[in-house]
């Protein structure tokens, strides 16, 4: 690792502009903004995917090599990345921060604590929640309803014993009622902290959270109970994005991680646009397949944040191909032709998606040691077939090296003039923007919204807040709301079961289907095999 | 504020041996202490104090002030402090960094997240408890029985709705189960980390923590369903101190911070360690008056670690005086010489128990505004009848130079040979030990347990822990278990509730009383004060 001084000024960043944590982590200064705010924007590259098989399609690890790869090629490339959350490495996830030759480093602290952002989400969160209950403790001068209260509690650990609890149980301890937790990243400050521009932007989005209804059903937000000024307090740091560095000393930004179906799923606005200054070339990522992924990075952060996206990648694997052609996940390491060629249809909707929103797309093969020669000759064929670019993608063996081919397809398609749009305009009805996506994106024939969404369409409209973009909670493994309907399904209709507002992020959530925001450990978590060794070095996390 | 770097250096530490988290903190590294590890040790001061008043009696402000008066006079000096808790800090407390010119720098970062060293405690204590419920989810193999599981949850925030709970509702979410939450400071792991000679001590204590009990009523520790590795990767980075500075730039090492009830309620073993390595003199602080913080520093931490203090200075304040002769709140700043001269019994008592510990005591009279001059001579008169050397300190108003008297007399005293021993010898039974306290220290003329307290005890003899030194709980305005009974009362028993074993930490809790472990919010709590000015600076904390 180079000191990440030495990184910094690689990418033009004075000294005097880094907040050091430790050797090789700084979170980089409010000055720094003021000072390159003005300079022309870098090509913004969004990383995407086909829907993935379970153990992933290797989205973080492309986008860490290919931001090698651009380097490499001469191209002045940053990557902008999301914080891995605390709470999966503990499950079954392990780390978030790519592998092999195409890492981020130093990777245990960034899977870990890293520069305290998501502690501090946790910790405002956990704050207004508290000033919630102590608001109905001390009389209740507002008349915050508390059987209606949505304001649950957060913490960056798995822990389904904590995603329905009673509290206030017992004498002197405040109102009895039936709360929750959730995860930090499903926490809407992590999605607030992730679309906002700046800490007045910041406040003005805690303000507007919605953190219950009145006895009238009137919503109550947080700046009507005090809390937001001390909630800026506890954020004030974590708004700042964090420089780190790839194994082969690529400055990557790494900025915030809401989930990718509550939230948005992609790294904080602020870390991208200060990238987009400070690099010809900035390589994003957004959570889950394209479907969600790509659709709502466009849809919600493009549009929110004014970003133009010159080109998109996405990341299949001949596992991914096989799994979404009926092969079981034990069997995936089994050459199967005819089911690859099956999953390819997975590939062709979300490559015609992305020419909807006018994007230019590149298909980028990431390399598994058990793909035969012939599986990876078909999935070149299939995407010659389908009019794609496609080059194969070796960074997980051979760093930047491993990805030129798939970096000069890159340059070639952002170099093409940008003809991107929004698929829907925000001032349809909440109704028209989810059967748009759904029709567009996933190819449903339709929508069947249930009661209580329907319910709370109605309240939101009644609210003025239709206007705001759609978020859709969906199974990543599927277009459809079936987590088992694979490859290129059609004739199906998808079902909204519950609708929420985000009012402070800035968007409508749509769930399809149940929804779990905290999530549990597995039978052996991945805690039993994370240990510090003798030289102080953490074993297990990558 | 000077770099952290140029202070480290005035203490004679290299910048390679500092972990910088920004310009003004820096973490101490492990190869620190193998360098100095065989250096002479520098002498040890405890500030201590009478019973305080509700609004505190100056103890921190008293160390800070003190170190800056020792460096003033020439001698090298650290002060080895306790981090502030957030959650206080948004409750009554505001922050505990000291204040006018005796105060520790960055204070709002100190007060706040800090190096993330109690959020990390927060982690670890709560993948504990999801690993216990997870266990329980998938089988409960080691059979712990789910109504005696005492590890709780734990969150740094004032939040009483969460002090008793119901987890695990609903479908798939567990063993439904009554649960709470602690405030971080009350962790075991807290006081485990501050007794903790290094990392490898730390483990052995976390695997000794008593998690539960089977269903043969036998123990279970955390090192039998596997958390304890996982939880020292979590805990690698907080076990390190951390160095800031005063206002005068007095290096200061703070680090970890004990509730000073259930736990010892002293800064960290490995932090008062380094700093006697470091320097000729290191002043540090315990919680509470000399009653409760003195003695556990004593017979808890200075036994365990094998430290020698030499000289105690307890901190008195004519307001605490004026409190303790019978004057309320609202009435303590008119002069009032006899309650004041009625108060004194109170210190005299402290003063007496010190000597038998062995250890050579100044009162340090805290100066301040609404003390008049008459109030400070009799003050000074009642010292010296005592027999106590006594200085006025006015280190608030004025810094080292301010406390320059007492620095004198302080140094003398810790010149003296010492002759400290413990209280009581640790092979005592646990009643026996608990009596010793009550009689010698609080001078009541017996102990009464309850049932529950008596049963307890019987369960540590049989479990072979009756060997470890107690901790007592108990509230820190009287001597007494009753914050009413001020001065220096007689003729009292003490009841002693319920008995609870740290087997991580190692010590036996006696609580007196109901002994609250999550505070609340007051109606207008401090963090509706606090905001973030426009230049990007936090007001409301010192």
């Amino acid at each position: 690792m180079k000191s990440i001084v030495e990184i910094a000024k690689s990418a033009g960043i004075d000294e005097q502009h880094l907040e050091l944590y430790g050797k090789y982590k700084a979170k980089l200064s409010d000055e720094l903004w003021e000072q390159v705010k003005d300079r022309p924007d870098g090509k913004l590259i969004l990383v995407t995917a086909m829907n993935p098989n379970p153990a992933g399609a290797g989205k973080t690890l492309t986008t860490i090599g290919l931001s090698q790869s651009l380097n490499y090629l001469g191209k002045k490339t940053i990557a902008a990345l999301r914080e891995p959350s605390l709470g999966p490495c503990m499950g079954i996830k392990g780390g978030a921060t790519g592998s092999g030759q195409a890492q981020i480093l130093p990777a245990d602290e960034i899977n870990l604590h890293f520069t305290g952002d998501i502690h501090a989400i946790t910790a405002a969160h956990n704050l207004l929640a508290a000033m919630i209950d102590n608001h109905i403790f001390h009389g209740n001068p507002r008349g915050l309803n508390p059987k209606k209260i949505v304001w649950k509690r957060a913490m960056d650990m798995n822990d389904r014993a904590l995603r329905n609890i009673v509290v206030g149980m017992g004498d002197g301890n405040g109102m009895t009622r039936e709360d929750g937790f959730m995860i930090t990243t499903a926490s809407e400050i992590m999605a607030i902290l992730c679309l906002s521009e700046n800490l007045a932007d910041l406040r003005e989005r805690l303000n507007h959270i919605i953190i219950g209804y009145d006895f009238d059903d009137q919503p109550v937000r947080a700046e009507e109970i005090n809390a937001v000024e001390a909630m800026c307090v506890l954020l004030k740091e974590a708004i700042k994005p964090n420089l780190v560095q790839t194994i082969e000393g690529t400055p990557v930004i790494i900025h915030g991680g809401p989930f990718a179906n509550i939230a948005h799923g992609c790294s904080s606005v602020i870390g991208t646009k200060m990238a987009l200054k400070l690099a010809d070339y900035v390589v994003t990522e957004a959570g889950f397949g394209a479907d969600l992924g790509a659709e709502k990075f466009f849809d919600i952060k493009c549009r929110k944040a004014g970003l133009t996206p010159s080109a998109a990648v996405v990341v299949i694997t001949v596992r991914s191909l096989k799994f979404n052609g009926g092969v079981k996940v034990p069997d995936l390491a089994v050459e199967n032709l005819s089911a690859l060629e099956k999953g390819f249809e997975n590939v062709k909707r979300h490559l015609e998606n992305l020419q909807k929103f006018g994007v230019p797309a590149v298909v980028a093969i990431n390399h598994f040691a058990t793909d035969t020669q012939a599986e990876i000759d078909a999935v070149i064929a299939l995407c010659q077939a389908a009019g794609a670019e496609a080059a194969l993608s070796k960074v997980w063996a051979e760093g930047g090296a491993g990805g030129v081919e798939l970096a000069e397809k890159v340059t070639r398609a952002a170099e093409r003039p940008s003809s991107f749009r929004f698929l829907y305009e925000e001032d349809l009805s909440i109704k028209d923007k989810i059967e748009t996506v759904v029709k567009e994106v996933y190819r449903g024939s339709g929508v069947v919204f249930t009661p209580l969404a329907l319910k709370t369409m109605q309240k939101i409209e009644e609210m003025g807040m239709s206007h705001l973009p759609v978020c859709m909670a969906k199974t990543p493994y599927s277009f459809t709301d079936r987590a088992d309907l694979l490859g290129a399904p059609v004739d199906f209709t998808i079902q909204v079961s519950e609708v929420r507002i985000s009012a402070g992020a800035g968007f409508i959530v749509a769930l399809t289907g149940s929804l779990v925001t905290m999530p549990g450990l597995p039978k052996k978590p991945a805690a039993e095999s994370l240990y510090v060794d003798e030289d102080g070095q953490v074993i297990g996390l990558s």
